[in-house]
């Protein structure tokens, strides 16, 4: 819908307006400070320490915990691998092995397609919107509804990459039939779609895509964005760098804590843990806008080309992106429950975004 | 500069490097918790309780210090006018006569243009690229350096409200010629620029606005986006509202603490004004992005004229915006400092933007 359509679908719908209340469950006891336990927990990631953005915020938000409790409530991030492998921590916190964890939801949509709407879906919401429908759309209590109903979990947003980059290729990519057959390191919704665009989608930890893609043994994949797929190295193993990524537009990272453990803790350490994950969320987004120009800069300037993705490709990733929502939300009442509420989030959100901010960068762009 | 041209400067600058340091000063002290003084703060605001988003957030933000702190570090927000009138917060916090304000640093622009980049420049730059900024491009540092030193002031970000909207006026504006003589409420360096293009600018608290438009004693106003001011009425008064707020992309808003009080706090209480002043960042906007969409479709419906400025007075408002910060910078070298780190960094962070997540947000615009 163009904004100048904005009269026509004005009257549309009534999400977003659980909008006052900004999820935060409510503490469950009150404690004097001077009888706050000790704590020393374990965090296990679903990163390397290399990745010193996506680490480096588990470890921010654990410092801001340690500090707001005096140093008497410790919690150790360690690396993706060492307590869980990179997309088991959700399993070790839900059955309790680790108290809590640091990771992203949509590792884990073999359980529930759900699990996509913690982190980000194919042709979503940006950081921001996201932001918007977790924190004042109503998604966040949606979430935690299920995660506490179907894994024993709580979970927080604590961190956010930003607009991520749409990945690697060996080859120049300009048309679906480019796609057909080409096998591409690719998780989540966006593996699904590109599945469905005739990909033979691989899934292989963020540790191991340099090595296949510089041997062949993958075609293509995608990581985060330049500073992070920089560290890996991926420029030098393929020399064609996508823009945009489509399938996430602002993913999001979370917190997640095992519920019994959650129930166990004093008001002031439920505090601590929700205000720091609100803190990173903020700080971990903006690292990431910060570094990524440079690193582009860097990228571009050592010889890797820097292209659009054809629109005969977003077009048709748009369109398989929408069937495969609405064949899982046929036969999935749980994921449909959230896709409709967040649908129509989308939508009111995109327009305002749309008539207002869209329109500035519009007019920034064209004169620079 | 067309993002097909990233190559061309793609070795510009050096900006942004202060990256992994988000700004977080150092607490000052270790306290164990069982001996945390009790302390009973009154919070000077710039806000009316009826404007529920921007003085919920200094109740939200006063909400989650008190629950971090047991309830021993209480802070009452007060409305504007109570403590102080809504653009004398600083004032009254740098004197000490109160401990701490929540407010926007661009009212004080009377005393140093450098006060604009706390909140928002016109043309410059969106919520989450003032986010990177201030977080991980050395903006706050910065920042906090020249508040510490001219006022005995250390500010924390603590609530953006989004991109804002265009302002109301009573008739149609076409043109740079339609805007002359007319008087318009708006404040900081958008008044500035509209003074520039032959507004006469006025300068009047928020709950003034509605009477003085809907007599007639001013032409235009201008106060936050859709949600607020449908709040106070301005549609009411005024029938033609305009888009985009091309002189407050981003604007943050700030928790301003006295030096003096700031340096007698236990660590603890530092970090609990750190983290909910962080989370509140984040927040804020979210509640911003989820209202905002609702309130312009009420306002559609009821008759407001919504229209884009024309590109004459987007063009010519951006060329004097940019005067004004070149003829500021050749003679105040405060302002220059941190105009040149800006413009660095906001070219930087302008080309990643545009290169990735403007491009999808432009495909998902033609494609809903």
């Amino acid at each position: 819908m163009n904004r100048r359509d904005f009269l026509k679908t004005a009257g549309m719908g009534v999400a977003a307006s659980a909008l006052a209340a900004c999820a935060s469950p409510e503490p469950t006891e009150t404690s004097a400070s001077s009888d706050l336990p000790t704590l020393d927990w374990q965090m296990a990631t679903s990163w390397t320490p290399a990745l010193d953005v996506l680490f480096g915020t588990a470890q921010k938000f654990a410092d801001r915990v340690s500090a707001l409790t005096g140093g008497k409530f410790k919690i150790t991030p360690r690396a993706g691998g060492e307590l869980a492998t990179a997309t088991e921590v959700l399993d070790v916190v839900s059955s309790g092995a680790v108290p809590i964890g640091h990771t992203a939801s949509y590792y884990y949509i073999g359980k529930s397609w759900v699990m996509a709407f913690g982190t980000s879906l194919p042709f979503g919401l940006t950081a921001s919107q996201q932001n918007a429908w977790l924190f004042a759309g109503g998604g966040l209590e949606l979430l935690q509804e299920f995660y506490a109903s179907k894994f024993n979990v709580i979970q927080f947003p604590a961190g956010n990459t930003s607009a991520q980059m749409g990945g690697w290729f060996r080859k120049e990519i300009n048309s679906v039939a480019d796609l057909q057959g080409l096998k591409m390191r690719i998780p989540g919704l966006g593996g699904q779609v590109m599945s469905a665009l005739g990909v033979q989608v691989q899934t292989i930890p963020g540790g191991e895509i340099f090595q296949s893609l510089e041997t062949g043994a993958i075609d293509a994949a995608e990581w985060v964005g330049p500073y992070d797929d920089e560290k890996l190295g991926l420029n030098k193993a393929a020399g064609f760098y996508y823009y945009p990524g489509w399938w996430e537009p602002g993913p999001t990272v979370e917190i997640q804590i095992n519920l019994d453990e959650w129930n166990k803790l004093p008001a002031e350490y439920q505090n601590a843990i929700q205000a720091a994950a609100g803190e990173v969320n903020v700080t971990m987004a903006a690292q990431y806008d910060s570094v990524n120009g440079e690193a582009l800069e860097r990228l571009v300037n050592s010889g890797t080309v820097l292209s659009a993705y054809s629109d005969e490709i977003m077009q048709a990733a748009r369109v398989k992106a929408f069937e495969l929502y609405e064949a899982k939300a046929s036969e999935d009442a749980e994921f449909k429950a959230i896709y409709d509420q967040w649908m129509i989030f989308r939508a009111r959100v995109q327009k305002w975004n749309f008539t207002n901010e869209f329109s500035l960068l519009e007019f920034m762009e064209a004169n620079q």
